[in-house]
């Protein structure tokens, strides 16, 4: 506990997932906890500058150290990125929509955290994953987030129908799609998905 | 559109995980929801009045229609809990611990309200499942949330087991427990599990 608390903490810092007032879907307390943190390791530089405006439009901006955590960032990088937490100084993860380590960078981070017993905090904010499963109506005892469907057409429908026998064993399956694709996704799914299996859409 | 705009919202309202203060892990938007609803499905009398009291001081409490949702509710009640949303008014739905329809009950309520056309808005706050997934360093690009585990010994180091195989192939694997089962659970987690699998204990 003694070496524990000389270590600043880790913050994973949920973003909004849209347009919406900050304070509409996020605590208070993550202002505050902006307010006392300068390190950021972020997907985007700049909308994770407008994010912080948004949520602490009073906190300085020149005074950020930003660290881009993205697929190109090397994992070699990855452990600098918690020299401040060595030292005793807070960094916080900012991911561009959502939770950070959900369907986004993070966990590798958070990993090498635990093994140096620097403290993790995970902090509440918007999860679309989240959200919609509770939106659905569906199981929400028993679910399944797979990420993003394969692209290959053959494939996806091997998916679905992979996922839909699992839906069927009583296990909610969720997935993602960027909008580009939706209208794909929809066919593909038209084509492969038995006439009576539930899709929602969120 | 005109049809929707007719019936009362369903609002699926997150609760506090612990004996933590309100706006330290909710949204201020969830007051002002609280503040215009008078109507809840709740799993317990008594700790949804407490929490609405810590969320809204103000709110008169003999004036909230509480409707008790839980595992002895009679499925035939479920419809009758929505007929304030055919009259155009508000209902909110709040879970013991947690986001309702989560590993909680809930989602066959918001299934009735959607053949309904009831506008559903789930909204954010804690969730043990999310934050623990964030916090733990796996893979949240995939992953499994199942419930409890199997009480029979036998049983439960079976799934333990299965669910080791689908961690093994990538999928991150979660499931929860009450805690005066733990040391019994955690018995089970070293004798059937490898011992390079890794836990997380949240």
């Amino acid at each position: 506990n003694l070496i524990m608390s000389r270590k600043g903490k880790l913050y994973l810092i949920p973003s909004l997932l849209g347009d919406t007032e900050p304070l509409e879907v996020l605590p208070m307390s993550i202002r505050k906890i902006i307010d006392g943190t300068d390190h950021f390791i972020v997907e985007n530089e700049k909308s994770a500058r407008a994010f912080i405006k948004r949520v602490h439009p009073g906190k300085s901006q020149p005074s950020l150290q930003l660290y881009v955590l993205n697929k190109y960032t090397d994992a070699v990088e990855f452990s600098r990125f918690l020299e401040p937490c060595r030292n005793g100084i807070c960094v916080g993860i900012i991911s561009e929509a959502g939770a950070p380590c959900i369907a986004d960078p993070g966990a590798a981070i958070v990993a090498i955290a635990h093994c140096e017993n620097i403290p993790v905090v995970p902090l509440t904010g918007p999860s679309s994953i989240l959200l919609a499963l509770m939106a659905s109506g569906m199981n929400g005892q028993s679910f399944a987030f797979n990420g993003y469907l394969p692209i290959d057409t053959y494939e996806r429908k091997k998916t679905i129908r992979k996922l839909e026998a699992a839906m069927r064993k009583g296990v909610t399956q969720i997935f993602m799609e960027t909008p580009y694709r939706n209208n794909k996704l929809m066919e593909d799914m038209v084509a492969a998905a038995y006439d009576n299996t539930m899709l929602c859409i969120a």
